[in-house]
């Protein structure tokens, strides 16, 4: 069950979805935003978990929480407190199962928006 | 050019992204949304142009013209008007070319959630 608890997570673990309540409306509604996708591209470079301050993204602190909450939520991410830090990592393997190849083409079509608009920000 | 009038096509034509124009982020959102994935799916499975009538959705007629207006402004469907009918079909060739694959994983994937959740209404 993906709704388990981590190895070493506490009592402040935060709500993710199960793998079989992941609803693909939901994943694209997540990824439609520039801010997100952009944060999807980072995690999904660097194949490993990041804390929401390693990100530098132009909003506000709790425009980003809130986006890492929508990217939890719809079963994106996972979010892990460790620590005083909170962690997120990309549910690729559970992406992948549900939806086959789908994550792979949206950071692939995102890479080449990025490439194909230059310095222009995405969106 | 996609924005030039199709053959046949008159002073009420509606306003459509040309190909450079379509950004990842509107299509995801179109898509994020079951009646307008559902509309995509009944556009892909017949390959052809469907009126706006022929589409079965358990929604009022505003809120079907809403979602068909969403899906052309992003750049997913062509609609043009012949005679009384407004038609719509998929930019299936613009969508492959900026995005390859994409519409494809979102397809299957909608076709696989669909088969999962049985008779459970998508969403």
């Amino acid at each position: 069950m993906t709704t388990e608890a981590a190895p070493g997570a506490s009592s402040r673990d935060l709500p993710h979805p199960a793998c079989e309540e992941i609803r693909l409306e939901g994943v694209l509604h997540a990824l439609s935003d520039p801010m997100r996708l952009q944060i999807v591209r980072e995690l999904a470079a660097v194949s490993d978990e990041l804390s929401c301050s390693q990100f530098d993204l132009p909003v506000t602190k709790s425009t980003t929480t809130h986006h890492f909450r929508v990217l939890r939520e719809s079963g994106v991410i996972r979010q892990v407190y460790r620590g005083t830090a909170k962690l997120n990592g990309l549910r690729r393997d559970d992406l992948d199962d549900l939806f086959p190849g789908l994550l792979d083409s949206v950071l692939t079509a995102a890479g080449n928006q990025a490439d194909r608009l230059g310095g222009v920000a995405v969106g």
